[in-house]
């Protein structure tokens, strides 16, 4: 037990006599005569109406931010300039805004564009779609945001792990080849449904359910993604025709060595030749993040080199598959091709709000992560509602899942974003490719979309940080895992649920089985602290003081009961062989039993009278939060009597072991 | 926000030329000159490996109580009788077992016996089951438990929620009266499951797997049972015919009202006499519970008036529906009906399970309830395998699910037992029933099996409990109401499914939307507390001292980091309306943060970087539980210093205040 240490041989000896100094320099006043302790009583509460509670709840559970702050004290006026600002930020901005700032934006922006051209061709592939819909994408979301959103240097357009999760979703049940109408229909459908989503989480407030997505649980799926992701790449880098549509590794990488003779050696070294140049570039960056458009311009100068080398070579190499005819021309309208009846229409909803619920997760995140970094405020609900938007329009308008991605929003930052119109700047550099340089592409080979791919998402592989959370926190690197081993051999969304399910089962299990201490006092001071921690901490004689660190509910009020009454029998046997003297009362520290239950209530009074028929006294010490009116309106309070609950350990102990001399 | 009364005008004022005294009557020691405060450093808890740690894990969560304890320093041969004893309690009591206790374990088995076979039969048509089930069920269980059970007022039978619920879940997919053999074989599978799945929780020690379902959701839960149950009993009540097989509100109460010309008024008036009769019974009872007998007599009693009334109009009266001829003679065996294939196995496995767990929770209840009133323990884990093993041996001699019943339990109490051998009384009560006396029960009417149900579930139905939720704990009631709605409108596993939903969500929202609360001093102590709460705690000038009370996991990191900006935000506008002093340093006070994981990690550390830049100090208090070993491994501690973590928020206050005054 390591507990039986620092026994104070007697009372007096360390409660007594003792002053603690509060403050310093100051000299004391004079020493009274007789020294009479002050106890505190335990205050209630102050008293509210049910409606009054339940409106402060809801307020703390949907408006923390307390959103209506800037509006107080303001004339009407005002008030509608902040509220027309408050929904499109960019009317807030664009007046600041300044020519020198203009251009930051237009060299980030076409940095910008130089990646995501490239990218969204690779990731509308990656979704089985055409790639010319990943194009689209990198057009109308990106105006769209920079007119909603409040974040500088988010960089919108399509992104690896929803397009990847969207291509599995579908691709399930709908064959993109065999049915290639239909998947873009669902696509756009999901799309809209993603979007929302998106939206009513952030007009209802509920931004915080993307909070169960836990980093630790993110890190771990997002590498099982990568995993994934860069197996299936080899499609393309190997040349395969015949290749699997399922997404766990086991079939991934038996379609890849089951068709060796499709290997197509020149597709094979130009493939590994590119990827090794993307590779490091990429490194180049990493290590030296000044040289950030190397890895920038990297995806953009490998195409064109493909392309020309392709274009070169076309009629000597027919193992080499090619994009083909883009059609030119600006984003279709897409609204007639939404899909609201049918047999699909779940998958679609299904799909929409996964890819939605990830998508968001990933721009909030990289929103935070950059307004930090300027130190200005990125507003989760509102972002949301932007990104929701921006979803709804793009179904409408031929576009697929888009948010803000990570790798280009880096680029963008590092390119000295300073404002959203870079985002206008790409999507205008998306413009004039949609319009003017489709045909450059038709000899763009599939094999430099896949290491572009690989590239990307090779970064999401963060081994350091899961070697961090194995140091740190044992359940975090759990739940990591298991998202990981999810994603490779189950599947996307399945092994999304299995993290999220380790997550919250951690916090079931912390209040299942929370932790119970044994305190002592720390010598000449009114300190009550783990005894088994602080080696200065001493028993007292006579008392068992318990701290419960959760709060007592239904899930625990079992184990919590059995688990004190073994403190007591130890703590009775330690007594009986080290003939001390015998324990009379047990004092319960509350201060982090933050709230209690109907069950927890039941439990304390069921407690009470075990121990009262062994004769030991039951105090309770600082009931904290709604506690204390709990056990006033259960009417426990009454029948424990106000002189069982003390405001502190020290005062518990004073009053009661001075009500247990002999008076004089 | 009623937070600004009482706010110190100097620091000194308050904290300086103070004295504690933390004894009394004892002469204080000469005063020292010089008063000089003692800060304590926070101690990391002490070291342990992974391995370690996780053996200590472990045995928290499967052996909390230690189930070992009694073996200690014992010899081999004590070992194995108490290893013996701890197998089968039985061989312990019976040590201790006198004549006189004999005398009253017969009394209250025949007691329990006189109830226990109406009730046998009553709920075995409950179940869909032909009611000798309900007498097979009532005689081998009881003599298990008295072998295996460790609780000595433990009444073992049928019962009327498990009955209901086999009922309603297996019904919906067998017709017990198209296909009573195959619903029969499912009914003693389900039972085998219960059982396997009851004993493997004792065995595996997860037990707490039960805790869930909390007492307010069982109290919904019941209630609404009870309510539907009670309904369905009208068929036999009104001697209606064709009435439907499912459990909804809607459909029974349709059912009912559409069938008004099979209502047979002979049936209605006997049928409401003796429910009126047994109502009454029930009622004296409960104001005097030392006529307890009274209520425990009453079933039998009604069942032979009414079986000789029946016997008697037996010409007259073709509308009563009467039990008819019931096989005599002992358990068959049914091992061989046992079903572990085919297209229903899947049904009878969830059947089994819930049922099972719903079974368990009552059982183990029941047990504990009567083994606090009387002093003992009674350990879970070994009752979950008692109960389960006797499901499984129940489901190979033609028994249905069994548990303690509340209601023949409470009587078994009242009417004296002493220990088990009062269920090998009733064992041996239903042997002689079933061996000569089934004949007598040809005549028997339907309508009296109804009263009887009826009145036995009334029991289960209690509003004051629910009110007393309503006062106590508004989320209990929900969960409460949640579960009756769900019982009564939707399905019973389903019902049960939200309201678990319910509580767990409780827990979660919790942790999701913790309380943050604003500290003040105490005047003349060192005791910081909720300055809302403790009118007479009173504001330290430039510090704001927030109290986090939950763990800090990734689910509030976003909230706590934005909830505790606002605040700081707040204190900043009062601070600039009333020209108080400038807020320098925040103090957050860790003593309810018993558990930090790594994304509270990260926010602290972001935390402090927007402080920082806002030249503000930040300053943890008393980190417990995990949270400084988190600190430590994760080098939080070392970018945040040792001189930001304090133990107390008293010797924060000082240290930091004196610090900033210039140095003389």
């Amino acid at each position: 037990m390591g507990l039986n240490s620092n026994r104070v041989e007697d009372f007096s000896t360390h409660t007594g006599n003792t002053t603690v100094r509060v403050s310093t320099e100051i000299p004391m006043p004079a020493a009274p005569e007789a020294v009479t302790m002050e106890i505190h009583s335990v205050c209630m509460p102050p008293k509210k109406t049910t409606f009054q509670k339940l409106k402060h709840r809801v307020s703390e559970i949907f408006f923390p931010d307390d959103p209506l702050y800037g509006f107080k004290n303001q004339t009407w006026c005002k008030k509608l300039v902040l509220g027309v600002q408050s929904l499109f930020p960019i009317c807030k901005w664009f007046l600041e805004y300044e020519l020198r700032m203009f251009r930051s934006d237009i060299i980030s922006g076409l940095t910008i564009a130089s990646l995501a051209i490239p990218q969204g061709i690779s990731y509308a592939k990656l979704a089985n779609l055409p790639p010319i819909v990943g194009l689209y994408s990198s057009f109308v979301p990106p105006l769209i945001y920079s007119v909603l959103g409040s974040s500088r240097h988010l960089a919108v357009g399509p992104v690896s792990i929803a397009s990847l999760v969207m291509g599995t979703m579908l691709s399930g049940s709908v064959s993109p080849t065999d049915e290639p109408i239909l998947y873009l229909q669902l696509a756009f459908t999901a799309t809209f449904f993603a979007g929302v989503f998106q939206a009513s989480l952030g007009l209802l407030r509920l931004g915080f359910v993307i909070d169960f997505l836990s980093k630790a649980t993110l890190l771990g799926f997002m590498a099982g993604a990568a995993v994934i992701v860069s197996l299936q790449q080899l499609k393309g880098l190997l040349g395969i025709v015949h290749f699997t549509n399922k997404m766990q590794i086991i079939p991934v990488l038996t379609s890849v060595f089951k068709h060796e003779n499709e290997w197509s050696w020149q597709t094979v070294v130009m493939g590994l030749g590119f990827l090794l140049f993307l590779l490091t570039a990429r490194h180049i960056s990493m290590k030296k993040p000044k040289l950030f458009w190397v890895s920038a311009a990297a995806p953009l100068t490998s195409v064109i080199l493909s392309t020309i080398l392709v274009f070169c070579i076309r009629s000597k190499a027919h193992g080499i598959s090619y994009i083909g005819h883009l059609q030119k021309g600006l984003n279709p309208p897409s609204l007639n091709m939404l899909y609201f009846n049918g047999q699909h229409l779940a998958l679609a909803i299904k799909t929409g709000i996964v890819t939605g619920i990830l998508s968001l997760t990933e721009g909030i995140a990289v929103g935070r992560t950059f307004a930090s970094l300027k130190n200005y405020q990125v507003d989760g609900n509102k972002e949301m509602m932007a990104i929701g938007l921006m979803n709804m329009a793009g179904s409408c308008t031929s576009c697929y899942v888009t948010t803000g991605s990570f790798s280009r929003s880096a680029v963008n930052y590092n390119a000295g974003a300073q404002t959203a119109i870079s985002n206008i700047v790409l999507a205008a550099a998306v413009f004039v490719t949609l319009m003017f340089l489709m045909p450059l592409f038709y000899y763009t080979p599939n094999f430099i979309l896949a290491a572009i791919i690989i590239t990307a998402v090779i970064g999401l592989i963060d081994y350091q940080g899961a070697y961090k959370l194995w140091k740190v926190d044992k359940l975090d690197f759990l739940a990591c895992i298991s998202s990981f081993f999810g994603v490779l051999f189950i599947s996307v969304p399945l092994g999304l649920a299995i993290a999220v399910g380790v997550s919250v089962f951690k916090i079931l299990l912390h209040v299942t089985r929370p932790n119970t201490v044994v305190l002592g006092n720390i010598p000449r001071t009114q300190i009550y602290q783990n005894l088994h921690r602080y080696r200065e901490a001493s028993r007292v004689p006579s008392f068992l003081i318990l701290a419960i660190e959760s709060p007592i509910y239904f899930a625990n009020t079992t184990y919590l009961q059995e688990r004190m009454l073994r403190w007591i029998r130890e703590e009775e046997d330690w007594i009986k062989e080290n003939h001390e003297s015998t324990l009379k009362c047990i004092i319960i520290d509350m201060t982090a039993v933050t709230a209690i239950d109907t069950s927890g209530i039941d439990m304390l009074c069921e407690l009470r009278k075990i121990l009262l028929e062994r004769k030991l006294q039951l105090v309770l010490v600082n009931p904290v939060g709604n506690a204390m009116e709990k056990l006033h309106n259960s009417k426990t309070l009454e029948s424990f009597g106000t002189s069982s609950v003390y405001l502190t350990v020290g005062e518990a102990v004073g009053d009661i072991s001075a009500a247990w001399k002999p008076q004089p």
